[in-house]
């Protein structure tokens, strides 16, 4: 075992084939997916009764890589500091089960992917997607595993959405459910910012009507548009000044100009340009319009079930962040507490808004182990 | 006169060139302008010994016509609830008058102008502008007036920055200033927002290099993303919340699609379609620009001179205000009063964020109307 300063140590990303012509994918909204693969990584080892799995859901932009470094890599996975040996998540206890979302590009089949009727990319031909899918996809990768009840799914942002969504689903399946800086349903302003994001990709004349790939062009300035403004709203208005402040990037003198001359214009054109290599404009797409039309508690589960199967919540915001304020929080912690729901409900304070889910803050980091000690295995069988 | 419920009745834009070859505007970068018209307009009367001037400083996207009615127009002036016969900028009292901005698009001397050495729109060969340059020629627009005084100089957002700089620079000038929503240094995130909407613009294929107006193009597209970016900030997240929730645009079920859904995407898509017919890109860049340079306290200006000059100041914010919070108010406030500047400030309860400035709050109507009771002339002399 990697000494605990090292995390997991070097892992590598798997993919499975879930789904095929003779299995074809059902998604809500009935449309099929005749081939669905689905990378994924794991961290620890699953025990003998299967008892031990916790499922990683991550946020819009994520992928499988959590912990853990890639053979060669500088960087670990997205989430190392809360996933390994003696951290919260702890992979001396957990098996870990990581995967890249449906939709996603990581990967896991989704609009940029081969459509095999086509043997072109999907593009807009993809279906759209709904949060619901995506649980039916980490069940499958479940059963893959040889899984059948998590001790816990945990997930920040939209992977906190998938997980309330799964709880709320198949609560005999998710014994805890932790439910990190998300929303069961998206406020107009929130919907407002990824409405401006894809209208900047789609009115890309490199976005070609979703036919980018098959065209050899790519939606870049839009891309990277969208994402300039969404680390705006990543960060605290708090955050920013103390990152940046007016500062100048070159000099403590302005240059007067329209190129980046404050600091902060040039944190984000770095992350513009960086995203580009990494990220698909589809699935950017695809990835906010699910979390624009999910509504949690509008969709007919029943909350009674979800009481009675005794999943845990934990629920979890933080007090700068204005991209998923608390309010969404204690809407979620307050719904689930009104049906008989066991919750833990803390706003971590924070200075560094949304972006706080993914940084090692003791108090999170804290409750977030505190309420992971009761998951799976416990005392003797252990 | 009109009767007070038809405010200033119908009105008309002017123009008048203020700077030629043989007598430049002189920028404060030392460039020059050799040609400078400028479109404004007036209500109400100058009184015999001109001290009855207001003078309204616009924001971002605003012009000239700040009250009253143009010849067949449905919709009045953008101010015209504030500006008028019995109303907070009283036309029986006072001779008001609304320029367009320097740098702006709406009949004043811009870069979208034609520079007279070359025969072509400037382009990005117009000058950079700060602050004081709008105050430069504000001051020569008196001048042609025969003003030397302003009873009062009033602006909400970039227009309450142009009223500080005035007060500051040239205070003997300006009896009372009233400085709403505004700021006297922009945020980090303040500056980021814009930061992005320029990205947009500059990086359309459409705009040229800044050469799109010879070209025959338009950057439509960074122009709408941009002004539909601004929308967000402009409204509080409760007024969002109050307008549109998740209500979807033509029925009570989504569409499930990429196309306009929520009555959100429906309103911020009309914004960005509407503002391309009366704004053009090159301001956007050259006027906000303006805004992120601009640090009023810290250029310098005797604030001792300030107070003994005896400019009374008045700042108000909205309290759901997210673009200029009324941290920027206080600050503004503050520094004056420890400087000895008769200052009176208010937050203004009221849930519609930035746009609170253009709405006829009653309780900001009233703070405005009781503080400009002492402005001009008054009692006999009226």
């Amino acid at each position: 075992m990697a000494p605990t300063d090292c995390g997991v140590g070097q892992v590598g990303t798997q993919r499975v084939r879930l789904f095929d012509a003779s299995h074809p994918l059902v998604l809500a909204s009935g449309a099929t997916l005749g081939e669905v693969e689905i990378a994924y990584e794991t961290y620890g080892t699953l025990n003998d009764d299967a008892s031990n799995a916790v499922f990683i859901c991550h946020a819009l932009t994520g992928d499988a890589h959590a912990a853990g470094f890639h053979d060669g890599a500088k960087k670990p996975g997205w989430w190392d500091n809360l996933i390994g040996p003696g951290r919260p998540v702890d992979t001396d206890r957990f098996f870990v089960i990581a995967p890249n979302l449906l939709g996603g590009c990581s990967g896991s089949t989704g609009p940029a992917s081969t459509n095999p009727e086509t043997g072109r990319a999907y593009g807009l031909d993809f279906p759209l997607l709904q949060m619901i899918d995506f649980v039916t996809v980490h069940r499958a990768l479940l059963d893959h595993l040889g899984v059948s009840r998590l001790a816990a799914a945990v997930g920040g942002s939209l992977g906190g959405m998938q997980v309330l969504q799964w709880a709320l689903a198949f609560p005999e399946q998710v014994e805890n459910a932790v439910i990190i800086a998300a929303s069961s349903r998206l406020s107009a302003q929130n919907i407002a910012f990824s409405a401006v994001a894809r209208e900047a990709i789609m009115r890309d004349p490199g976005f070609r009507a979703g036919h980018y790939l098959d065209e050899g062009t790519l939606p870049e300035v839009g891309l990277s548009i969208a994402r300039m403004m969404a680390h705006i709203t990543y960060l605290s208005e708090e955050a920013m000044a103390e990152k940046f402040g007016r500062r100048f990037q070159d000099s403590t003198t302005p240059r007067h100009g329209f190129g980046v001359d404050f600091e902060v214009e040039s944190y984000l054109n770095h992350q513009g340009e960086t995203f580009l290599n990494r990220f698909d404009a589809l699935s950017y797409l695809y990835l906010t319009r699910v979390m624009d039309y999910f509504d949690a508690f509008a969709q007919g589960e029943s909350l009674t079930k979800v009481a009675a199967a005794g999943t845990r919540f934990c629920v979890l915001s933080f007090d700068s962040d204005w991209r998923f304020d608390t309010s969404h929080s204690r809407r979620i912690a307050s719904t689930l507490e009104r049906a008989g729901c066991p919750t833990t409900f803390r706003e971590i304070t924070s200075p560094w808004g949304h972006d706080s889910f993914l940084l090692p803050i003791p108090a999170y980091h804290d409750t977030l182990r505190a309420f992971l000690s009761l998951a799976g295995p416990t005392g003797e069988q252990r």
